[in-house]
């Protein structure tokens, strides 16, 4: 079977590849395997089987509900199901006990209406925009109170019941905890980190490529966007990653919920480290990226400026374009360092260059004629436009506490 | 206390608003609180409780992480937790009964490995992309599985307690199902279709609102985008609206996601609804509402063009844009209305009034001079570019197949 041998022989290079790509992926399968099975273990010898009875494969639930990706993201799932856990557990043994001494006819109603309650009012405020990352939280208050009074009802023994529970809870998610951070630990910080660096190299990239294919392209093989208006230009791989950028802005975000629950760590020695910086100049440079995609359309739009004239500027575009991604890779280099280098220098050789552009652009048009450079096109002010943005980058990078 | 009071006022104002701004959320509310209701009480009376002894919370469980905002989400996750548990107990069955076929000394290693394979499996496969999406099922599949194994491990019996297990999961799934589906269902295909039109009126209204804002702006109050970047512009409240439609791929695709498990529902009445060609068109969409940010971002860029300019062009300038506007309108309407009209006529006035646009600009370039009208600007194909954009999105509507 030849042909089915070479198969799954790509298949298993493309595994191959996808765990050396990012060998965290790796990593993180061996751990949650590890967890999971300490876990078990704990549970396969006789101890705290004994204490806890069958409540004791919560541990295994939280294990497998709790552990993340990242350090932060199971410290903040942790935290919900704890917190959660607790406040569900307090409010059952309450609205419990409050049945029970109120007595038999009006007991099954108030048990009944309060899980109706609980159901709605946690669905509700799940909806809410300021609390939807604590979402998990509430589906767990949810089926915690539902579980508690429904077996304690039928069980008797509420609170044996929930302590019990609570236990196994805190086993799994100190095994969990300990599993995630102790042994090659995945930091969110770290990853939100890298992930805003290869942004900034992203926009540099795709800035110049885009540039440079606008003064390859003669106008013989002008590839007009077409109705498949997604497929990937093959030619452009620096465009893609512009559109990875685009999309960037949930992952950023994520990252940064996640690393506010991380200690400090590696690079990021200050308590209260200010990861909400990031998304902000994340967004600062998502709208350079739109420009970018402004240029991109620019490209392959079905009326175009005359080829010739691309060649009487082609150095002035070239000098305000590199001097421009020099600036995005000069700040993207600051940020992975952690220091801010005074980069006044870069940011006016920028706006240099595209005045001289500019410039060139009021002599060639206004050479026959004696009238006033009044005119300022849109092509001078869009590579402005990269420069200002860049001076918006640069004032939120120096708001930031690096430290 | 009239200040508490008022503050609580205010707080219970702001509620009220938002369930009325979409009382969807209420809707959903009560439905998961009638959804736990019903299971608990499967549970309080004597029936189900007799037969699946203590597995009959699992029920509780299903509901309160099963139920979903939508009937198609629910699906999905349905789906995940029956396959995902289904595959576990199988394959926790196999394993179990191999276990004990080969006897004592083996047996514990044999199990352990096992737990620490599928966990490393599992969580290896679901950062797998494509896989992603059933990223829920990967968790269910590593608890179901290690709570099966060790549970029939220490309390014997493993088939009884899956099988109670599975069934009690399968009366959960059926009331979530139910009550999700029969009672005031919330589809994503019609949260899908609103949104993608939604979005179409914002990029219209946003291009309409920069414009207008470009021409009233006479150069004395001129807002340069200062460092707090990201600060709303109060007066431009479309502009926020095509923000959100930049934001908008991550619900778009998560809902054409959902929408897939839906069953034909209301306007949509075909089975295997092209509810991808959303996505498609979303993208492109945003691919024009790129073209808006950058607009917007020349509107609040420092170095602009002469003021006086602006106004020489501005009836050619509002034509286009109006002209622009109303045919993206014109194409949201059409996807509301689920029809295809016409709009070549449309698309080619929006043309027109482009290359009157650039003619105007052309003529009062070169009025004192015999130079050929050479030179296309940038401003001009940028509005083009527009009508670019347009031409691609009707490319992509006609694919769509709209009964």
């Amino acid at each position: 079977l030849p042909k089915t041998s070479n198969k799954s022989r790509v298949f298993m290079y493309t595994i191959w590849e996808f765990a050396k790509e990012d060998i965290n992926r790796v990593t993180f399968s061996l751990k949650v395997g590890l967890a999971v099975l300490l876990v078990s273990l704990l549970i396969l010898i006789q101890a705290p089987y004994q204490v806890f009875g069958t409540s004791v494969i919560w541990s295994i639930l939280t294990v497998a509900i709790m552990f993340e990706y990242t350090v932060g993201a199971t410290f903040q799932k942790g935290f919900n199901r704890t917190l959660g856990s607790l406040l569900a557990g307090v409010l059952a043994i309450a609205v419990a006990e409050l049945a029970l001494m109120i007595g038999t006819p009006a007991e099954p109603i108030i048990i009944g209406i309060s899980i109706f309650m609980i159901g709605t009012v946690t669905s509700f405020m799940k909806l809410w925009p300021t609390l939807v990352p604590y979402e998990y939280g509430f589906r767990v208050i949810l089926f915690t109170y539902c579980m508690i009074i429904v077996s304690g009802y039928r069980l008797g023994n509420p609170i044996k019941k929930s302590t019990d529970r609570f236990y196994s809870i805190l086993i799994g998610a100190i095994v969990t905890v300990a599993v995630n951070t102790l042994i090659f630990p995945i930091w969110a910080g770290e990853q939100l980190h890298e992930e805003l660096i290869k942004n900034f190299g992203s926009v540099a990239d795709s800035l110049e490529e885009c540039v440079k294919m606008y003064l390859a392209d003669n106008g013989s093989n002008h590839p007009v966007i077409n109705k498949i208006f997604m497929e990937e230009f093959p030619d452009e791989p620096a465009y893609k990653k512009c559109l990875t950028t685009l999309n960037s802005s949930v992952t950023i975000e994520s990252l940064a919920l996640s690393a506010k629950w991380e200690p400090p760590h590696g690079k990021f020695r200050h308590a209260f480290y200010p990861w909400s910086e990031y998304v902000k100049v994340g967004t600062v440079l998502r709208y350079c990226a739109y420009e970018v995609m402004a240029l991109h359309g620019v490209l392959h739009s079905q009326i175009q400026a005359p080829y010739n004239l691309r060649f009487i500027f082609e150095s002035e575009i070239l000098e305000a374009t590199s001097k421009a991604a020099e600036l995005i890779r000069c700040l993207g280099k600051d940020i992975c360092d952690m220091k801010q280098s005074l980069q006044s220098s870069l940011l006016h050789s920028v706006h240099g260059s595209t005045e001289r552009l500019q410039r060139a652009i009021d002599k060639h048009l206004f050479s026959k004629d004696n009238a006033k450079a009044e005119l300022n096109y849109q092509g001078q002010r869009r590579s402005v436009d990269g420069a200002d943005g860049i001076t918006k980058i640069q004032a939120s990078v120096r708001t930031e506490a690096f430290s």
